[in-house]
């Protein structure tokens, strides 16, 4: 396994080149683009950056870097939110987003086949013309391989599922450049090990994932939108978890404290009163659409909900859902200069009024600003934590609080990570949560497909324990 | 890696009871129930079959194999359809059927917790006091244990997915007897490698699994029953696509030809007109399933279905549904003294109609009586092929055929298994669906975790190509 820092010779970067029509580049300002995500960790310079363009070029580069023990790192949109992109071990960052194909789509059996590259925004945008969506939807405007990579979900997970549930086949290429094909562009397979979830959430450990075959589904004949609002968080996440135990089909269903919706207002020009809030979507047919609506309606009511307000006007629907989709940028508006420490801890539905209290009442004893928001039908929320860079050991000081939320929150059966992923911020709490067994096999099966330990070091778990 | 038959020694015998209160057995008639499935495979005997009762037993009885290097086969229900629980190298046969307790039953977080051994009948007898269910149903009355294992699917899989989604966490025994916990009580996980689902669908190859969490569902408040028939298996597979294409949320939609449909008549004291056939299931409001039950009588008219008859009534929807999940048997009850090879291939929607009809042009060219089923609004279809166990070499000759079939749907980018799995019965098979560089790759992972090789040995794929 690697160990130290990886910096280039010429000559490694003159042969690298020559495997990639010379698309690498030790520019410094496209060394910083490839230094960071959108997290507060502290960046780190790649030695060069590669620009691929095909699957087999970067079987040609992996294979070039594992004989020569060099450090690869896949780097997409840069939007991940747990350091998952930092080469930490200098090395290569391998840039797949010239890789922007869509490659095939076949309304008639609801898939479509892209380049890793491909951004969800701009896939949504040519699926719309076949009336057509891909429905999974993190805030930022990811690629589909760093999505599959760090097992992203969104907003409509609780109706139509994560990248794990819609990522139907896979091209990767393993450390050695080697090129394998996992999955099938079938509903149903049962073929030997299910590879294809073993590398969706792997963080580009296991191997750079180069073409995905995504599930889609047909645009919804109706759909409506509604905000409610509530006395307190309580009474809000309350109402969230009963809609789920009543087995509405809601399509969206997420939770909003004060602050996020008063950041909303000021970065979207929304005018939503400032209250703890849930906004609600609805998919289905019309006469469907309005029964599920009206359901919501009554429950919230037990939950002292008010101002229930509802609209199939498209355009406003857009617009609700933009702004949540801001919402990291919008906190990150408000506080100029800052960065966020985002939280994502998931429990089981029934412990979720707790887990969000305890989150709310622990950052209460400090003085960083934050705030809580979440995909609360799923039991998943974030807390955004506001740090300031400038100023020395804040970032740490908030880690440490954060890690002991989360400890709490592993304690009462619940997870570190619902869908940002373990990166280079929640390796110990991944050992607290599942247990140093588990682990242990994660690391056997890194140590199996990646003798060398060239891709993405430093990310999920460590070897020099 | 094991390469021969194991018999165990006496003192092995003894030694393993020690570690089971003396739960181990060499009686003819208790190897005998061991040595097979419910596939047409010749039966081997184990040289032992151990009982055991508790994670930790099987612990200790794994530790103790694995140092004496003998093959260990996890058995359930015994209901497998790929010879997966056939001890090709004999060891010990280990049957986790004492393990039978529904550990937890939490509505509040719409999951269960069950030991490995518990079968899926008893399962949904219990959650229906709590107005629950549990929706992955295989024919077979089979172990949740066993279902995790072989990736299992049914009929309700189009609405409610298979196990893969639907098992949240699973406890489960490594070879060398380490007990490793993975998963999650949460909707949502994206913490480490998805272990959970690797695990699942690995046939015991890779650990053996002794408790599971299950995701389950509320029960609807409207269930409805549906049956229409076609002038040809063509037209039925057609309308079955075209409503899954429409968006329309069908719970079940399940295609049986003229042959399947007189089994059931005889085996289940059904009276249905013995032609093509679509059975539907309808879940949802009252409201909705009239809308659901409405829109797919208008699509099958388009494609010559006549006679829809549909049922809320809860004591015909039930006995339709038995039936069906009956067929299996029916089909032997059919033929008395012979077996039946069942296959199990799934296509993308599109090339549905093909790959049924391609089946059965071939099947047709052959004397095996042959009747063809399926979940059809998944892209996956069974063609159930009799053999007569007496006569030398016939149940090779259907494999011979159905191995001709399963490339052309592999060809057509399809699958040689949809739910039943690889087992011992599509090794080659599943090299020619995913490549030999993929297969590689499931051996690294077999050998990272089972040095020795002393788990399933035989079965997903060979080491001695």
């Amino acid at each position: 396994m690697l160990t130290h820092r990886v910096d280039l010779t010429t000559d490694q970067i003159r042969q690298i080149g020559a495997l990639v029509d010379g698309r690498i580049s030790t520019h410094s300002s496209v060394l910083e683009q490839h230094s960071h995500d959108e997290s507060a960790f502290v960046p780190v310079l790649p030695s060069a950056v590669v620009m691929v363009k095909t699957t087999e070029e970067v079987s040609a580069v992996l294979a070039f870097c594992n004989l020569e023990r060099i450090p690869v790192v896949a780097f997409g949109a840069g939007t991940a939110l747990e350091g998952h992109v930092v080469p930490l071990l200098g090395g290569i960052s391998l840039d797949l987003s010239l890789m922007d194909k869509i490659l095939d789509v076949r309304p008639d059996d609801l898939l479509v086949r892209v380049e890793a590259g491909v951004h969800r925004l701009a896939l949504n945008e040519r699926l719309a013309r076949e009336g057509l969506f891909f429905s999974v939807d993190p805030g930022a405007d990811a690629t589909i391989g760093g999505m599959c990579a760090t097992g992203a979900a969104g907003t409509t997970t609780v109706r139509y599922g994560s990248m794990r549930e819609n990522v139907m086949a896979l091209t990767a290429v393993l450390a050695d450049g080697t090129i394998i094909h996992v999955g099938r562009e079938t509903r149903k397979l049962s073929a030997g090990y299910d590879l294809t979830r073993l590398l969706v959430g792997s963080e580009g450990t296991l191997a750079v994932i180069t073409e995905v075959t995504l599930r889609v589904f047909g645009i919804p004949e109706k759909m409506a939108a509604a905000v409610v609002r509530f006395p307190n968080l309580t009474n809000g996440v309350a109402a969230a978890t009963a809609i789920v135990k009543m087995g509405i089909a809601v399509a969206r269903c997420e939770f909003l404290d004060s602050k996020c919706i008063k950041y909303l207002n000021a970065y979207d020009g929304l005018s939503l009163k400032e209250e703890p809030t849930l906004f609600f979507e609805f998919h289905g047919t019309p006469r469907g659409v309005e029964e599920d609506a009206l359901s919501v309606q009554e429950i919230v009511r037990e939950f002292d909900g008010t101002d229930f307000e509802w609209t199939s006007d498209e355009g406003q629907r857009r617009k609700l859902w933009s702004a949540r989709h801001n919402s990291h940028w919008a906190t990150l508006a408000a506080h100029p200069g800052k960065k966020s420490v985002s939280t994502d801890m998931a429990v089981p539905l029934s412990r979720l009024a707790d887990a969000v209290a305890i989150a709310e009442a622990t950052l209460s004893q400090h003085r960083f600003p934050h705030s809580i928001l979440g995909h609360v039908a799923d039991g998943n929320f974030h807390c955004q934590i506001i740090t300031d860079p400038e100023i020395d050991g804040q970032t740490e000081e908030i880690r440490v609080v954060v890690n002991e939320i989360t400890l709490e929150i592993i304690a009462m059966g619940g997870t570190c990570t619902g869908e940002h992923g373990i990166g280079a911020g929640k390796i110990a709490a991944l050992v607290a949560e599942t247990g140093t067994a588990a682990v242990d096999v994660m690391r056997s099966i890194k140590l199996a497909l990646d003798v060398n330990g060239i891709l993405n070091p430093g990310k999920v778990f460590l070897f020099d324990r």
